[in-house]
């Protein structure tokens, strides 16, 4: 099945990619007993922002748009210096940065997917590549940061908000909606899955509880 | 030199995917400690039967090919949740998952060495090529883990099965040997060094010991 | 803008292919807790010599040269070994490899700066390029042994001095100087640099030091 990737406005992207710088260099400053300094900072806030569109690219063995193109670099740098500045004041704005941060993960969750259509990939392989848009920069900042890699512990939810966007996607193209369509409910799907699960406090079960039930245990500090 | 790569059914590679899925499941089981929920066990399942083949094409600059179809996919996350169910029955035959993941780490070798060369790949980067679609699966899976990468540690000598496997069918192309039988000669290689090592606790001698010999210690818990 | 990519020797780039296999083997030899065998040495000071042109390939989406052509894993390869063997030799000339570092991760930088530009990539991307040629081998070394990636960390300056230097390049080559002229002087501004941080003990700020100033703590352990 080829058809055309869902496009945003560049700006969108940009806004996005700022978002992720942000958030990045928000990441980073509680990390101090890491003993990150500025230039590391501003690394993992380019991280956070592209490393998600770098690896699906990555993957679909394409020149990846984030190198290319200096914009994104620009912006996602830009904003994780604004991050480092402002942090004392985002900290009180952590809601929206929890909506927005939602939104993006949609997005980036319906590009990653339907660029991997339009080249021609599987269905599951671009739920995989969309996955892989949605959360990989959280998956290289923790590679980079030598800490197990977040979305497989338990109680983010993380891939499984992008999961179900994607899925959704997926699943509505392959029957002829129009991707920009497809991929709006997309990130309607992703950012309402997320929300409620930070509202709820929802979290998946333990590995084990499919064998033998055993009582909670508080969040690893 | 060119060549046409190691072909194996599309089951066998199928087969070999879902064994690796099984094995990810049974290690990411193991490790409880680091609070892995139900979908991590499928991503690292994921990872480990199909990291390996997608290292070797991103090495290769291919489009790799566990993205592109579907059924890889399937079998290997199929078999990762099939794991998780029956883990307690797995532990049973221990035996028989070792021996059938030496078999598919030397399939793997052949595929990935085999590749390599077809595409123009020298000698020395297709033994590198296909020890990376040997043991890439449990690279990945450590790293996603936060862990050291296993096979640089004393005492698993996975690296060296792959290697010498893979270094037998360079070796035999090389002289003109069919790439079926040098493929078959190599998964056999890998195969015996692997089980042997298994069977009579070979290690290798720790970095140090070239130039002063210590007392043996015990494995690391 | 399109331009040749800086060129050096051969024998250049595998001379610095050897330095950093040297190197990679004296780390890994400094981290015997991690209970690394001889081969897990081996492949370190493989990663840390070809670590960084591998990532900027790919990252570039181009075949990598340091898989595609023998010489570049052969000597790498046994200078790991020459490493291992002379460790305590190499000991008593730890400054002869501290400036013969900072000239190849110098080079480094300028060949993947001007192979991103020779290939359309914008002057950001291409400068984020460089430092990955410069500074990947170190990254993928850190990832492999499951730390920190150590440029995130107070008191290398290994990315500031990579990054000084590429950033020359890119700006000189943008106003017309040609490449060769341009890739020596990013070579010079990058061991300068490098050397001066070594010898003045230069650290970039900690990350909090922006919004509130804190007495300094000593080096991690």
């Amino acid at each position: 099945m080829n058809l055309a990737p869902f496009q945003v406005s560049l700006w969108v992207e940009l806004l996005a990619a700022g978002l992720g710088g942000l958030q990045g260099a928000l990441f980073a400053a509680e990390h101090r007993n890491r003993r990150i300094d500025v230039l590391g900072v501003l690394v993992i806030g380019l991280v956070v922002a592209l490393g998600g569109s770098l690896l699906r690219d990555i993957v679909l063995d394409q020149p990846p748009v984030v190198i290319w193109m200096n914009w994104y670099l620009v912006v996602a740098g830009g904003s994780a210096i604004l991050g480092m500045i402002l942090q004392h004041l985002l900290a009180h704005v952590g809601w929206v940065i929890t909506v927005l941060d939602a939104v993006v993960m949609g997005l980036f969750g319906a590009i990653g997917a339907s660029k991997a259509l339009s080249l021609g990939v599987g269905e599951v392989g671009a739920l995989v590549v969309g996955v892989i848009g949605a959360i990989g920069g959280g998956l290289l900042r923790d590679v980079f940061l030598g800490l197990p890699v977040s979305f497989l512990q338990i109680g983010t939810l993380y891939a499984v908000a992008a999961g179900s966007g994607v899925g959704v996607l997926v699943f509505l193209t392959e029957f002829g909606t129009p991707v920009p369509i497809a991929g709006l409910i997309c990130v309607g799907v992703t950012t309402v899955v997320r929300l409620i699960a930070v509202l709820l406090g929802w979290r998946f079960p333990e590995q084990r509880a499919l064998t033998r039930p055993r009582p909670r245990s508080p969040k690893p500090s």
